[in-house]
């Protein structure tokens, strides 16, 4: 076991020796790997991480943590959750197993519908006290940064209270929560045939308010004929972008709308799912630097048949970060774990793309690569460690948790 | 929190109340459901699982919990696992992902020998701290009971370690393991050639030896092209029946031999996989009594194309079972709950099918359907207290472990 104790009072540096490192750092080849590797803290920051010959001095005082050989890689990013929501669909899977249709569930009461309408009845407790034990699954893997969007409010109030539930998750765990703003989610059912002035709404009544209120990290939308057109998007791109926030795109997933070029127009950070997206939609992800986020949950969740263009997001040099899309309808999925394994499985992603899509890439696609997402000097000290012999094995098996200790802002 | 104390001395009762059961009894409809249940327990058994309504007489010293309303469900059962072995398959997995061939693989070494040769080389000490951390994976699921097979070693003396290893794990762990001898698994490389012979050894020299010291609860084959034929099958069948020896198969993997004829033809205790079945091989079972083992981890892992013949063994009457497969080749699983939602997912079996193939059905393919797999009087008190809201969501959810505890013999 490594001796992690509290110090009488805190130590200025902390030392983690000992270790094999998988960076995951940019412009080194495949994963960074450090055999024998030292990661030294100050803080809350990073500040060496590399082989232990070349450590720098250390303080007298510096704590230090013999890690006996074990992997340490940077904290994992899921960085497209539905974290937050009232209610499961567990009774809609049951039905569907059972022949029901999607018209027997609708007319049941199911679909997004019965989760709009469990999520408004929810209090800010009740989101909360719901959306702890899949953040703790979540972070029992080491996960050290999490994006949560709204969009089961589809109103004001809902959307805002669903966004302070994220917020309050942030502050009652020790992981960085960046929140996101999907009210163009679906029609919510008062609006029905009026999709317009619906976004009308999304643009001129909700997003200046949250955003005012400090509650909106960037800018969601689903595009899709069973949900928003691309000039509806459009339309919300600009006005989020008009107040200075980053937006993403739910693109491609049912069919080709041409969404991965919309989102790069607007220089998404992200454009997710993807399955149907063309060869221009991928040059246009890779020319923006619009990160193409894949969710292998939904895909098998949904039995989808249609893998999203993996060649050719790596022939123009797209960069692929993967996330659980943890949701009740399409994804009930809160292993990030899990989902390397399913993108590796599904879409033959690579075990190096796996691990830097859920690191590396994921953070990047929530505009924090400054921050977060490699071990490299300045960076959080956002780390987990592992009881395994080679990074491989984090993606390879299947249902099973190796992490020995999480550490984040260095501690 | 339920209280669980430990008493000063052992209470002679122990009461759940407060609690919903999904027994699984057979007999009864759906799986068992009971609102407003209690489970009484004497020692190490059950006296009553059933409404509080109808709860018999506690002794005055006996000791209450109080399940706060939470889901009982019976102990879960893995019925087919390997999961005692040395190494891994991950660099493996990385090989194939890249674009390496099967020849590729075998020329570096891979593949079904590099476990032989990894096992062959461990101590028995090895083998069971490789196994401990994937068990305590799966007893951290609800696991009461899990079958392991040999089958990696191909000699005496290594089929002799993996079954020691296999009790010596039901020792260091509260679970019940059933151990199977699968030395008709593959061919060892020193016997190429000489199928015929190598089953000479299998059933004249390591089956006799083995089944002699206590070691082998069932007799396992893997019969295909790839493998062992029918007719080899038969001779080990044949040999286990001589020693009073129930038999289960590796049964119409990757195509069809009639092995589920074949199993059921010898009153095995389960056929396994049957991707390939036929109408005449689902007749057999149910007929037989043979519980058809269904494997969705390998056919997810190898990205199998033809599910078992869900409808047919429906429609014939076979009891279905599911397991993890554990193994490092082609199912590098250790969740049980997973596997329920792989077989929904991947096969179409409804939850009701999930629920009862994880603990009544899988509880018959070990022989054991006396004695666990449901919540009846008479059988062992192992059970599985969960906190969820609808048993369907222990199918529903994609990587979530809601146990809230465990409880094995009584305790």
């Amino acid at each position: 076991m490594i001796r992690i104790e509290a110090p009488s009072k805190p130590a200025s540096q902390r030392l983690w020796h000992n270790a094999r490192l998988a960076s995951m750092a940019g412009g080194v080849a495949g994963i960074g790997i450090v055999r024998d590797g030292a990661v030294l803290v100050s803080g809350e920051r990073i500040v060496f991480a590399g082989a232990h010959s070349e450590l720098p001095p250390i303080d007298k005082d510096c704590e230090i943590v013999d890690c006996e050989g074990r992997w340490i890689t940077p904290g994992l990013v899921d960085c497209h959750t539905h974290l937050v929501h009232a209610g499961n669909r567990a009774a809609e899977f049951e039905m569907r197993l059972r022949g029901a249709t999607y018209q027997d569930i609708a007319v049941a009461g199911g679909g997004i519908l019965s989760t709009l309408r469990a999520t408004r009845a929810a209090t800010l407790q009740q989101l909360i006290d719901a959306a702890l034990p899949r953040l703790d699954a979540l972070i029992g893997e080491g996960l050290g940064a999490i994006e949560i969007k709204s969009g089961y409010g589809l109103d004001l109030e809902t959307e805002r209270r669903m966004l302070q539930a994220a917020r309050e998750l942030g502050r009652l765990r020790r992981i960085h929560v960046h929140t996101t703003f999907l009210g163009a989610h679906a029609l919510p059912p008062e609006m029905a045939g009026k999709a317009d002035a619906y976004i009308d709404l999304v643009i001129g009544d909700m997003l200046p308010a949250l955003a005012a209120e400090g509650l909106v990290d960037s800018v969601d939308g689903f595009c899709e004929s069973i949900a928003f057109s691309p000039a509806q998007i459009t339309r919300v791109f600009e006005a989020a972008t008009a107040l200075g926030l980053r937006v993403r795109l739910h693109a491609d997933q049912l069919s080709n709308l041409h969404g991965a070029r919309l989102a790069a127009t607007h220089r998404a950070l992200s454009a997710d799912h993807l399955e149907f997206t063309d060869e221009a939609g991928a040059q246009a992800l890779a020319e923006a630097g619009t990160v193409a986020v894949l969710l292998p949950g939904a895909y098998y969740f949904l039995r989808e048949q249609t893998p999203p263009p993996v060649e050719l997001l790596r022939r123009h040099g797209a960069a692929i970060a993967l996330a659980t899309d943890c949701n009740p309808g399409t994804s009930p999925l809160t292993s990030l774990l899990l989902a390397m394994n399913m993108a590796a499985t599904q879409f033959r992603l690579t075990v190096e793309e796996c691990l830097i899509g859920a690191t590396r890439n994921a953070a990047q696609a929530l505009g924090m690569e400054r921050d977060i997402g490699t071990l490299e000097s300045g960076k959080f000290a956002d780390f987990a460690i592992w009881n395994i012999d080679d990074p491989a094995e984090l993606v390879y098996r299947i249902g099973f948790n190796p992490l020995h200790s999480r550490i984040w802002r260095g501690r």
